[in-house]
This record gives structure tokens, C-alpha cells and sequence, in this order.
């Protein structure tokens, strides 16, 4: 963005799309003359939502999955059978979870995987939090739904490791999941099919 | 957008995310994921990003290009030669041309194309202003870089028309650039040759 028939304000806007996930140089200035040229109202409430969705939204503290309450829909829901538990990487994975599958358990969300290279340790995806709850013994069955990628997997023996001082069933979602692939891109039959088939971890 | 799960700031963030050009409903969801997990700071610049451009930026007077300014830097540079006068779809027409190619007339910016089916005619895409300036006399060639679509065909047919009663040359940029193509994605070789190889309208 260093030419000069830019505006300023224009320059920071596709600088500032640029962070988006995939949104190149390209894209990021067709994405910005849309919003100028095409749909200014559209730009305005997009501005708004980001700003509302920053002062809103935050991890439920007991699942540290995304939401505007305390303590998340899922988590308050009475009718839910708190002593199953599904860990999965990301927001979108429980949704895409929820779309598929009949499981009427809790979530836990990890928003990430363990990596210690990156300084990502146990804290950071919340497995203190996963071990206290495992320790009031409500749980019986503690389902591993990471990606079957390096860290998903890695994650996934990590907490099996976690687990065995408590008298709980650990279990992995089967392996119909692609290798290498993402659980939020998969199609519902795929991912309910790998749901149901889950085994002893 | 109707999972329960989603919280409402959240839906709206998604939801207005998908205006974006090429961005559907599983893109918008990975995208303001990553905004709230991953780049807050981010996410802040981008609201403000699009806060100021809206109001910092419109259509220069002159060319109609975006510009922060009444006139814009090319029209309001002395050192270019203003009896040629360059007619683009868009600003990042002028944008991809001023970096592929050696020229240093003006430009102006339609914003669109003709579309009588869309309600969009000759002062939507600021024919009236372009006649307006041929009437000066100064404008010795016209440039016609709309993208040869059948849109942009069409438009450079209608501004030939338009320019028939002045004493002005009409050149079309050479199909060098492929049919049903777009001029802001071609490789800036092929940009420049088709330039360069302009020929009688
Ligand atoms: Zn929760
Ligand atoms: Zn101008």
C-alpha cells in the first residue's frame, strides 16, 4: 500500500482488513472500494458490530467457549447431562458439533491446541480449569474432539495423561475425520458419522 | 446464523462480515473468530479503519476517484498532461494502472459501468461530467480502459457516441487483456503491453 494515489484513511482501511484470515493485498482493497463505493451503510454497521462484539463478548468460565453471559447457553442449559464433556479446539468446532450431532453434554473449549514452542502451555488452553472439574467427579465420560492433526493429537494425549488420576472414560472421536483436516470444514455426516463412532482413548 | 449457540454480538459481527465481497457464512464465522480470539487490537483498528474512511473519503469533484481532498493528487498535479484523459471502471483501475504503466494524462473513474436493466444510466456513472470537460476543448485523446466485458463494451460504445461531436480522439486499450476478463487482477506485463498497444476507437 505504498502508492501514492491512496487517501490515507483508505491505505489503513485495506491495512487494517489485511489482518482478516486469507485477505490479501488484492482482496483487502477490492474489500475496502466495496464498502466506499457500494454499501456505506454496510460499512458503518459492520464497524459497529466489530465494536459490540469487542465489548460483549468474552469466555464463559466454565467452558471458555465464546459468549455475552457469564456462564454460557450450553453450560446453563438444566437439560444438558453434565456428566458428559466434548473438548474441542475452537468456538466454531462446537458449532459445527451442534449442527451434527445428537449429544446432549457439555463443551469444553480450548481455543487452541498445546504448543510449546509457540509458549503455549497447559494454562493457556485451559487445562487447569479441565482438571478441577474432572476432580469434582460430576464427569464420566471426557470425549477428545481436537483435530487429527500433530497438535490435536498431541493435545489430545496430553489431557488422556491429565485424566487418569480421576475415574472417568476417555474417549477420541473416530478417525473418519480426514488426517490433517479441520473439523469446522467438514460435512455433517462425516463429522456425526466419526462422532458416533468414538472409542475408548 | 441461527444457532442458538451463537451469542447475539456475535451473529451480528458474522452477519456483517458477509457483505464482503466473496466472503460467505463459514469465511465470516472463521473471520470474526479471529478477530475476538486471536487479534483484538486488530479488530479495534479495523472498526476505527472504517469509521474514517467513511467519513474521510468520497469522490473527487474533477474525476470522481476516492480521494480525502475536493480534487485529487493526480488531478491537482501540474506536471500532468491534461489533454489526455484515461476513462476506468473503478479506482483500483487507476490504481493498477499507474503501477504498470508509463502514462501521464488523467483519469476518470465511472464507478460502474452502464446497466439500463439496473437502473444505472449516464449521470449514474458521470457521463454528464465527463461531456462537460470534453465541451472544455482541452481533452485531445480519450482513453476508453473500461474492462472489455460486455458492460464495459458497452460503456466504451455509449462515451464513443457521447464524444463524437468534439474534437477528440476515442482509443480503446487493446484486447490484449483477456475477454471477460478484469483489469485490476491482470499481471502488470500484460496491463502495460495492452496500454501501449492502443489503437483507433
Ligand atoms: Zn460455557
Ligand atoms: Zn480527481
Amino acid at each position: 500500500m505504498n502508492n501514492p494515489l491512496y487517501p490515507k484513511a483508505l491505505k489503513n482501511l485495506v491495512d487494517s482488513l489485511r489482518i482478516l484470515p486469507g485477505v490479501g493485498q488484492k482482496t483487502a482493497l477490492r474489500m475496502a472500494l466495496y464498502l466506499l463505493e457500494r454499501n456505506p451503510s454496510g460499512a458503518q454497521k459492520l464497524s459497529a458490530a466489530i465494536g459490540s462484539a469487542m465489548a460483549d463478548i468474552h469466555k464463559c468460565t466454565q467452558c471458555r467457549n465464546l459468549t455475552d453471559k457469564e456462564i454460557c447457553l450450553v453450560c446453563s442449559d438444566p437439560t444438558r447431562d453434565e456428566s458428559l464433556l466434548c473438548v474441542v479446539e475452537n468456538p466454531a468446532d462446537v458449532f459445527a458439533l451442534s449442527q451434527s450431532v445428537e449429544y446432549k453434554g457439555l463443551y469444553f473449549v480450548l481455543m487452541g491446541n498445546l504448543s510449546p514452542l509457540d509458549g503455549v502451555g497447559p494454562e493457556d488452553v485451559g487445562l487447569d480449569l479441565l482438571e478441577s472439574r474432572l476432580a469434582k467427579g460430576i464427569i464420566k465420560e471426557l470425549i477428545l474432539a481436537t483435530n487429527p492433526t500433530v497438535e490435536g493429537e498431541a493435545t489430545a494425549f496430553y489431557i488422556d495423561e491429565i485424566a487418569k488420576p480421576y475415574n472417568v472414560r476417555v474417549t477420541r472421536i473416530a478417525h473418519g475425520v480426514p488426517m490433517g483436516g479441520e473439523l469446522e470444514y467438514l460435512d455433517s455426516n462425516t463429522l456425526s458419522h466419526a462422532f458416533r463412532a468414538r472409542q475408548q482413548f
